[in-house]
């Protein structure tokens, strides 16, 4: 659906919405019938507002296709993500907190290996420590050029950011990263006559980061993808009309947040110290994201039982957030992130929404199987959560006469 | 789903995914209340697999639309049945196994009767024998013409097919099929400049048909639709990066899974037999779709109990797949064709999704209602079905970081 469309239908009141992202909440067993992390969990403060709430599972971009942090918080505020794209350059920078300017262009970088003909055998540099990296971009800070700013950032072990600041700069530069080995990283190319200038100023930098990384191997080069600019979009407040706040102790999600134009609140990523910052601010917004990173990490570690505890933390939380009365609680995940696979993956994510007209759906249990036969369905696309809280809200006015 | 996006995101492995499709699989009861001929029949290997399967339903096209048999297995097999349309002259020439080469047109012609004042009076001719079809198609092969070899063959029935081969021909060409009694033919009517030539060698043909088939009542004149040329599609192996395989015995299929690139395999159409055929090339190949006619068949002769039996024979055949160790097995049918309608029917179609990773659903029967209760819903879009095969083989990258 399109946000213009809501945005006519969007009217205003008092009313309070909590989104409360859990990352990578969606799981599996350790066995294929075994219970998830979330069924696993002994949760009976999310089972009780599951029993009083609509509930399901969401996808966030298509059945199959599992998406990354920006993708799937997008679609939580409700912007399709694959009309919202953000390049990973930009998404570097929100990554480190880096404080991006709408002229900048930014691009995400590898630290790799070339042989003695310039040709790329490792596009990770073996993989260097973070340290290393420091010490490097050290080195590459060193570099000057007439008319523009080169800011270079440490992102983790092999990743780094190069941020071009100054005038009249264009994003539609080419990757240089090949995405094979064997191959020699690729000339900057300007991908339009505008863009002449800025590739010429990539070639440059390149240049003068091969002669000095040259004693450097295994990290002795370095390739660059995802040139792009902060976009501009319409912020939450423009289509929603909500008055919305970020509360997310990492910086991807506080960037992401920034993106749609949230409030972005002071906060650790413990989520004691996020519900403090809630009761903090609760007068001063209609929307509030809080995210918790810390059940992603322990799936991502492989760790079903830490993450098994993380989400009965969650669970110990739900009282004190029901106690400021919001009139809209949606408790979720952006992705599932199953400990049995270590990394993000494609299944759907449970979902239950609250509010006094939900319609209550029979399902008395939050978990992924006991999800499947809630009113939002097994693959709810994830966007229309959204005009969802909205409707839940009452500041959606109806369609036609 | 647009191709494009899921090509972007395939990474190669060496897993194996096999999609049996048992055709006209969906069915419905003989009593609105009774079993459907899946649900009546003894299926306890599917219904084990199941148990540890995502289940659902799924449709190839749109809720209440009725797909053929190209576009419910190009839906499948990943490719959008309302973007990737094949011109009924191509599809005829695929259900005999013609082997239409790049620059032919084909047609799909029927033979019709024709009044005194040229109306058509039937338009099928009474629905002929395949044996006088044969006989007529004969005659008209002896017309000639400069510059063009006409290829005529006998369908079935009343049905033909005609083939145009030669330099520079052109399938904009408006259909003569008036698709009504009480009018005329039209004229075969050029919808391009270009095509202003190819028109005018079916107006010819057609004049000379007319004058052949004149004392040949009721089949004395033929209609003409469906003026098209092989489609250029990108293949399996371009868009998803797999080996693929077909096992088909019906030239139909065989030539759908041609259009999409996939190899075919010399086999006959008993199941037994395209079985051993998988067996055989299990090592060459990363992706199989196995096609089983039979219970469609029965479904178009309105044998219920027939239809049952196969669908047990099916069943039979699940552990002999399973002990090649497939990676994905999706179980499911292309439509349904319920025994009590006697044709293809738009009701959504079962369909299991195994892997290792599949997240099981608690559905324990692989029947129409047991998978209306699955994780993939009731109404999956059957284009999803290989973006989730691909995820369940992890052969897809996540999408945005």
């Amino acid at each position: 659906m399109e946000l213009e469309f809501v945005r006519k239908l969007v009217q205003k009141n008092d009313t309070k919405i909590v989104l409360l992202v859990v990352d990578g909440l969606g799981g599996l067993g350790r066995q294929s019938s075994g219970p998830t992390e979330l069924e696993a969990a002994d949760t009976p403060n999310l089972d009780n507002l599951a029993a009083h709430s609509l509930c399901g599972l969401h996808e966030a971009v298509a059945p199959g296709i599992t998406p990354g942090s920006g993708p799937s918080h997008l679609a939580l505020f409700g912007y399709d993500p694959l009309k919202y794209q953000v390049g990973r350059g930009v998404l570097s920078a929100l990554g480190i907190d880096f404080d991006l300017r709408p002229s900048d262009v930014a691009a995400r970088g590898n630290f790799c290996t070339v042989d003695d003909e310039g040709m790329v055998t490792d596009r990770r540099a073996g993989r260097i420590s973070t340290e290393k990296n420091q010490e490097l971009c050290t080195l590459l800070r060193e570099i000057e050029m007439e008319g523009v700013e080169l800011l270079i950032e440490t992102v983790k072990e092999y990743r780094l950011l190069l941020v071009l600041r100054g005038e009249n700069l264009s994003p539609q530069i080419d990757d240089t990263d090949p995405q094979a080995i064997g191959e020699p990283p690729m000339e900057a190319r300007a991908l339009t006559p505008q863009a002449e200038r800025t590739a010429g100023m990539i070639r440059e930098f390149l240049e003068r980061a091969r002669d000095i990384l040259a004693e450097h191997h295994p990290a002795n080069m370095v390739i660059l993808r995802g040139f792009s600019q902060l976009p501009s979009w319409p912020s939450m407040e423009e289509v929603f009309r909500l008055k919305a706040a970020a509360i997310a102790g990492y910086p991807m999600y506080r960037g992401v947040a920034k993106l749609v134009g949230m409030d972005v609140l002071e906060t650790s990523a413990d989520l004691g110290a996020e519900l403090d910052v809630l009761e903090q601010h609760w007068a001063q917004y209609d929307f509030f994201f809080v995210h918790f990173k810390a059940p992603d990490s322990a799936g991502e570690d492989g760790d079903f039982e830490r993450k098994k505890a993380l989400i009965e933390e969650v669970d110990r939380k739900v009282p004190p957030i029901l106690a400021l009365k919001p009139d809209v609680l949606i408790v979720t995940g952006d992705h599932s992130t199953p400990s049995l696979l270590r990394y993000h993956s494609w299944h759907p994510v449970p979902v239950l929404l609250w509010s006094r007209f939900c319609r209550e759906d029979g399902v008395d249990r939050f978990g992924e199987r006991a999800c499947m036969h809630g009113g939002l369905g097994p693959r709810l696309p994830a966007v229309h959560l959204m005009p969802l809280a909205l409707a839940n809200a009452l500041r959606l006015e109806k369609f036609g006469a």
